[in-house]
C-alpha cells in the first residue's frame, strides 16, 4: 500500500483494517477516516469491544461454538432438544441456522470441511468429538447441515460412515428451490434435486 | 439485527463493525468471526492500533489534516513548496493526491463542501482560516482540488470570490478524459470539457 501523509499509527490502523474480509486497501482507508472522525462515538467503543472480546471469548469445549461462556449458551440451554445434534462446518453456519429459527437443537462445529487439496484431513476437524457425542444414548438424530459443495458432501459421507454403529439417525438438509428463487436462474443440479424430492401439494 | 447465539460482547463487536462504511450486518458478522479466529494475529493488534490512534491522532491546527503530530508532517516538511496551497474537501482527498505524487505542496482541508440542502454553510468549513493563509505573502497559488460535483464547484466559486483581494493565483484541477478511460463510456460533459481544453500533440 502506498505511504499516506499521516503518522505510523494511522498507517498501521489502515493496514490492519485492510486484512478484514470485505475490506480492501481503499475501503480500509475510508473506514479508518470514518473511525477517526467518529472518535468518541465509534473508535473508542470499538477499541473497548475488541478488548472485551479478546478477554472473554472462548471456544465451547462441548460443541466448538464461540461464546463468552464455556460450555456455550446453546449447550447449557435446558430448553434445547438434547436428542438432536446439528453438524455445521463453521460458527457462521451455526449463526445462520439460529437466525432461521428453524430448530431448537444443539450443534457441533467441525471447524471446516474435509479438503484433501487444502490439506484438511479428519484430524484437523472435531470429528472424533462428534462420534463420541453421537454415542451418548440421549442423542437420537445427527443432522448434517453442511454446504452443498463437493467438500461439504464428502465430509457428510465420511461422517455418515463413521456413525454407522452409533444408535442415531443421520439426516441431511433438503436440496431444492430456494424460497423466493426463480427457476430460470437455477442450475440444473438443483432443479433435478427439487424434482426428485418433490412433495405433495 | 437478529440475535445470534453468542455472548453480548460478540453482539456488540458485530454491531460496531456494521457501522463502518463498506460493511453491512452480514460482512460485519464475517469480519467479527475472522477477528475471533485470528485473535493473536489480528484482533489484539487491531485493538492496540485503535487505542494508539485514539491517544495520538490530532487535527493539524494549520491545515486540518489528521496526523499524530501537530502541525502535521506535511505542514512541517521543509521540502514542501511553501508558495502553493492545495484546497481539498476531505482528508481522503489529501491522501489521494499524496498517492498520486503529483505535487509537493501544502494543503488546506475544508472539512466538506458547501451544501445548502444538507445545511452546510461557510461557517461549518475552514474557509476563514484558508483566507487568512492565502494572505500570507509567501503564498502565490491556491489550487482548488475539489470534487467536480455541483457542491464542489459552488464551493470553489465561493472561495474564489473571497480570495479576489488576496495576492494569489487561484487555479483548479483540469477536466478531461481519465487516463485509461474509454471515450465510449464518458459522459457528454467530460467529453465537451476535454475538447475545450485540448492540448497540442
Amino acid at each position: 500500500m502506498p505511504t499516506i501523509a499521516a503518522g505510523p499509527e494511522i498507517e498501521r490502523l489502515i493496514q490492519l483494517l485492510a486484512l478484514l474480509p470485505g475490506l480492501g486497501p481503499r475501503s480500509a482507508r475510508r473506514a479508518a477516516l470514518f473511525l477517526i472522525k467518529k472518535r468518541e462515538l465509534l473508535m473508542a467503543p470499538l477499541a473497548s469491544a475488541l478488548q472485551a472480546a479478546m478477554e472473554k471469548i472462548e471456544i465451547c469445549r462441548v460443541c466448538g461454538n464461540i461464546d463468552t461462556q464455556n460450555p456455550c449458551a446453546v449447550c447449557t440451554d435446558a430448553r434445547r432438544e438434547p436428542s438432536m445434534i446439528v453438524v455445521v462446518a463453521d460458527v457462521a453456519d451455526l449463526w445462520a441456522l439460529e437466525r432461521a429459527r428453524a430448530l431448537n437443537a444443539r450443534y457441533h462445529v467441525l471447524g471446516g470441511t474435509l479438503s484433501p487439496l487444502d490439506g484438511v484431513g479428519p484430524d484437523d476437524l472435531t470429528i472424533d468429538a462428534l462420534v463420541k457425542r453421537a454415542h451418548d444414548p440421549a442423542v437420537k438424530e445427527i443432522i448434517l447441515a453442511l454446504n452443498a459443495t463437493v467438500d461439504g458432501q464428502s465430509t457428510a459421507h465420511y461422517i455418515t460412515d463413521l456413525l454407522h454403529d452409533a444408535e442415531v439417525k443421520v439426516t441431511r438438509l433438503a436440496h431444492g428451490v430456494p424460497v423466493g428463487g426463480e427457476l430460470d436462474y437455477l442450475d440444473e443440479g438443483t432443479l433435478a434435486a427439487a424434482i426428485r424430492s418433490r412433495t405433495p401439494f
